[in-house]
């Protein structure tokens, strides 16, 4: 039986015609982009091609460029490291743990971490984030997608009212569940902004860090220099390149993807046992990601039935898939009841209406199986 | 015509078999192998295996393990930044740039480094190193084998003798150049070993760093917690799978390509116009690796010549390529002009003699016409 993946937050399934089309750079053209004989050049000129490809997808003012990491977790990290110098950081209680931990890490350092309370949909609360900022704030992240609530922040916004208080902050923001999946462009008040491939039907192997070129960023991996001396490592041009591919195909049909899965989300949600689940996520969230609570049940015991019968969805965010409670979700304001029994749906522009119909029904009876049998 | 490879240090060429091997994790077992479904768990599975297979190429005391990092250079900067805490970092004038700035970012840093000078070639002067170690010191790095000359440290009995000096500090060896080369197994002295895939026919995007099970690492990019908490960014299995079955390969035939290769780099050096070259690596240097100086020319210039006759080599290290004189060739105790008239020849399991024939023909013919040219 062909599965259900609903699990499309955690990873998608890559694009096969963009491996195919960047295959060659495992073959004929596997050669390293720094090298100064002919087949090099030509190596490095396709990537230079496929950063100005990215950049553009989000990006048409000249005023940003972009270098390759080799995840989002690394953007997240380097954004963080190399601009949380100096003062106070300030983020938000909804961030992605490559974000959240890495606050962890300054705050052990020294740092002082300051975190934003969620409104209850898993947006950050922007009167609570504002009034954490001071003038000795360096550095500002707060998440785009939100990646369990699927919450949209209003960065650009946020990030303009940020600068108004502390004028030198850098503003950075973790777009992995954004980037390719809502419109957006990058305005002049973000300053950093992570993105990753294998969320957009990418391999893994390849992140983004955009930066504002008027500000200063820190390489995070040193060595011999690539990237513009900002990332060194040989570049993943296989990576890099099927990545280009992907977003070009994913961006190319966005409105359309999004009015469709809008559609698919809204169905999910109204297929839902209502006497059993209560829907996390607020009407606005990115219909990409749906979170759901059978509260008084087990989310991952659910989770299991549900793989038995086919259908696969995700638990919260898959990388903190090892504490009971999600932190995002607590931090919502729900209880551990609620916590515990929490699914996150998520869906991709491979998503059809068949398979959702079909899984919200398994879901529904795997639920009230576990009801039945617990009771 | 076809291309005559000879940049393997540089990257190679992506064995197919393993590619093929590994592409059912872009296709169908491309799940999160962090996600909590029997899917997840499997791929997982297949993870766990590959990485054993792996740790069983270099160890089988069950001392070391290992985790995967994005390449070569992380795995450099994991172990640095990691280790050199406090006190002195002693390292050497021949380590790879991955090694080197982030030296170079340590000392920026405030910690004291202290760089071991090198023997003609290329090697760690011993007495040197030694004489640089004192109980303050927190962390010795020494590259295995040159990326530049192909000289060969005995880290073993470095890091011996270098514990018996600092018996708390730690020692670290970038191996990118000998894994899966020479024959080598981690003895209980050397405390972290950074490799790389794509050195040895595996994909980019992958590396590995070994450490000695007693010896805390920490992390270097923080996030959702995978490689035990080590390094956080969704696994790329894909490229990981891939390595497994390019190593397992490699080292099945380790010795034979060893002596082959060895045939080749004599023949090489036999071939060429000693009129105009001079052999930089010693005899007992990795046969993987030929540096050759044509004093008076510029390498670069042959570099491209040969380019255009079909023959690719490299001119020291390719991520260096930047800078005329490599740092490494100067270190040697070369003169700048016989720094400048560098080529790097280097090998794989791929190359046949026929290859090294013809292309010792199309060097020295090249460096003849140079010769007439600037004369």
């Amino acid at each position: 039986m062909e599965k259900i993946y609903l699990d499309n937050a955690a990873t998608t399934r890559p694009d096969q015609k963009a491996v195919e089309a960047a295959l060659s750079y495992l073959e004929e053209n596997f050669y390293n982009p720094s090298a100064l004989y002919k087949e090099g050049f030509s190596v490095r000129k396709d990537l230079e091609k496929a950063r100005k490809e990215i950049v553009s997808c989000i990006s048409d003012s000249g005023k940003y460029d972009m270098i390759f990491t080799s995840c989002g977790s690394e953007s997240d990290n380097q954004a963080i490291f190399s601009a949380a110098r100096r003062g106070n950081f300030v983020t938000t209680e909804g961030e992605h743990a490559a974000v959240f931990s890495a606050a962890a890490e300054l705050a052990r350092r020294g740092t002082e971490v300051r975190y934003a309370k969620l409104n209850p949909d898993g947006g950050v609360n922007e009167g609570d984030l504002l009034s954490k900022v001071d003038k000795d704030t360096s550095l500002v992240s707060v998440i785009h997608v939100n990646n369990e609530t699927g919450a949209v922040n209003d960065i650009a916004g946020l990030a303009e009212k940020v600068k108004k208080i502390a004028p030198r902050a850098l503003f950075h923001s973790d777009g992995v569940q954004a980037f390719g999946k809502i419109p957006f462009r990058l305005s002049g008040a973000v300053d950093l902004y992570s993105v990753s491939a294998h969320k957009i039907g990418g391999v893994r192997g390849v992140g983004g860090l955009f930066r504002n070129k008027s500000k200063n960023l820190f390489p995070y991996i040193f060595g011999g220099g690539q990237e513009n001396g900002l990332r060194s490592g040989t570049e993943n041009t296989f990576a890099i390149m099927q990545f280009s591919a992907a977003a070009k195909k994913k961006f190319s049909s966005l409105d359309g993807d999004l009015a469709r899965i809008r559609g698919y989300n809204r169905l999910f949600r109204s297929l839902l046992d209502e006497k059993i689940f209560q829907v996390m996520s607020s009407e606005e969230a990115s219909p990409y990601i749906l979170s759901i609570s059978a509260r008084g049940l087990r989310g991952e015991v659910l989770q299991h039935m549900a793989d038995d019968a086919g259908v696969l969805v995700g638990t919260g965010s898959a990388c903190s898939s090892r504490n009971r409670y999600s932190r995002v979700i607590l931090a919502c304001g729900a209880d551990e009841k609620t916590a515990d029994g929490v699914l996150r749906i998520s869906f991709s522009a491979q998503t059809t209406e068949e398979a959702c119909r079909c899984a919200a029904a398994v879901i529904n009876r795997c639920a009230a199986e576990l009801w039945e049998r617990t009771k």
